[in-house]
């Protein structure tokens, strides 16, 4: 497994690998690779219409299954680990955040683990340069709910804010649900934390967090979509341009190959389960039929594909890599 | 669709991107990216054991529907091209090129298109050249078979030998056939090209082409495995290491979206169709039976995954991406 350190260096190596004349001075012949180019940097970029999407990957973090399901037998959770060639005992829970270019600006759809996660995850900076991005270019950064993964590459944990210019967008639901300290005094002992995460990240810029509403354009051809459930405020987003439509389910599920194959299975990290199940069916409902390609936030990368039904759930068919963008 | 310039510029320019500092200049605020970093390069790394194994990306191109399979409808056929969410007419035939590092050498297995291809092929060089190889550093190349798009890249148009280094295997059956001036001229005209391409490849190098049989070690921890109908040396290999194994099954089947679904059907490729039947379903068994991680020259890259056997086909479900190699 690639330390943070060792990807940044991967990341960097890049400029030695693909320069050219100075490959030829690589081990090649050694067992092991150069460290410099271990994987491929983390990014795949496609369009909608005139607007491109880059998904970037900010590493993974191994959940062990028992108890990641609230209403499923662990038989039944290892057949569809086994289905998928997933691992026996623990789901590997990929972050993949985008970048979408559109009218000219430079907007950030949620922001990763930072460095405050576990130490396979915080991906996102190095790939995110890797993939041509500056943070200080980055126009707007919108958020679809506030769980750690999701904000906490928004500042680190030296206090730096990570998009020093941008101007960062939350769902008025998630503001109202997190910032409440009544909320917070009264909620589990073990949802402090979630809670306090949410303090380091905003406090600092509350009086300039703009909040909207779902059903409005959050950014040039970015539209919200509720999808609450999974949070108070949980929220999707329909990128549309030239007459295609795209739609982010951000966390409507974990990974597809658990919960688009049984949608009525309710993963822990769901604050209102009902509400989530409802949201999910609903929205799989409508990608199916009207087969518009989708992103998530936990699918593999690069996390974008389209939804079929089969049987009493869905498939998540990925889309075929192109080099093509 | 990028040029291949474009695509050599693209990767030269992750030296740039991926630096750092020399970022910031980019225009990260048009409405387009910088030209430079498209799309990320196509290599994939994972392991084997200690066998390290590198899928390099060649493109693609895109083959019309109509007459590319013998024995089904058409109707059929775009079906199972809408449940893969691929194009309605054509399909994007991809090719996928492997490293392997293993017992201290550097093995290339299949060599893409070359610069002899459609305009969207030929990027292993860079591709290649991105994951930290250099041609010149390669001890060994093996060849599955003699289609174009896995021997093309051996030799460039203008007659130099890509891997100048490298002893080159061969199937002693594909050499027998192809390499036969009778078979050749009793071909009919549609195949005389091909073994054209075979002599402007193999010709220079004759005497040097080492010819190998099937059950054979072909390099350290690869073995050659009897694959023969899509052509009469058509070759997989068991590439095996710590305990694991992994199955090259190289061209059993074109587009897995088609024919490991349909396995019965037959693409205009295969020479011998029904040995090619016979091969393709009894790897897909076997690889279905033991789990095995498998490798296919023409699966949406990175071109490996696992088989599922799902009512009377099979199913191809490609790993999960990790930065952990």
């Amino acid at each position: 497994m690639l330390s943070r350190r060792t990807m940044i260096a991967s990341t960097a190596g890049l400029a030695t690998a693909a320069a050219g004349p100075a490959v030829a001075q690589a081990p090649t012949t050694a067992a092991t690779p150069p460290a410099s180019v271990a994987q491929a940097p983390g990014f795949y970029r496609y369009k909608v219409g005139d607007i491109e999407i880059t998904a970037v990957h900010d590493g993974f973090a191994n959940r062990p299954l028992d108890g990641l399901i609230r209403n499923a037998e662990i038989g039944d959770v290892r057949k569809a680990m086994a289905e998928a060639f997933l691992p026996e005992t623990t789901l590997p829970i990929t972050f993949t955040t985008l970048v979408v270019r559109s009218g000219g600006k430079t907007i950030v759809i949620d922001t990763g683990n930072g460095d405050v996660g576990a130490p396979t995850t915080g991906r996102m900076a190095a790939n995110f340069r890797a993939a041509g991005f500056d943070p200080a270019s980055v126009d707007t950064v919108i958020i679809s709910h506030f769980h750690g993964d999701h904000i906490n590459g928004l500042r680190l944990k030296d206090g730096t804010a990570v998009f020093p210019k941008a101007e960062v967008k939350v769902p008025e639901a998630e503001w109202a649900y997190w910032m409440d300290d009544a909320k917070m005094s009264a909620a589990p002992e073990a949802m402090k934390g979630a809670f306090a995460g949410v303090r380091r990240v905003f406090g600092p810029m509350a009086k300039d967090v703009a909040r909207y509403e779902p059903g409005k354009e959050v950014a040039p051809g970015i539209t919200a979509v509720a999808a609450a459930g999974h949070t108070p405020g949980h929220t999707a987003f329909a990128i549309a341009s030239g007459g295609k439509t795209f739609m982010l389910v951000s966390d409507i599920t974990n990974h597809p190959a658990l919960f688009v194959r049984n949608p009525n299975w309710a993963a822990v990290f769901d604050m209102d389960a009902e509400m989530a199940r409802q949201t999910r069916v609903r929205i799989l409902d409508m990608a199916a039929a009207d087969r518009v390609q989708v992103g998530f936030y936990h699918a593999p990368f690069p996390a974008t594909g389209h939804i079929l039904k089969d049987g009493p759930g869905f498939r998540f068919v990925p889309v075929q890599w192109s080099p093509a963008v």
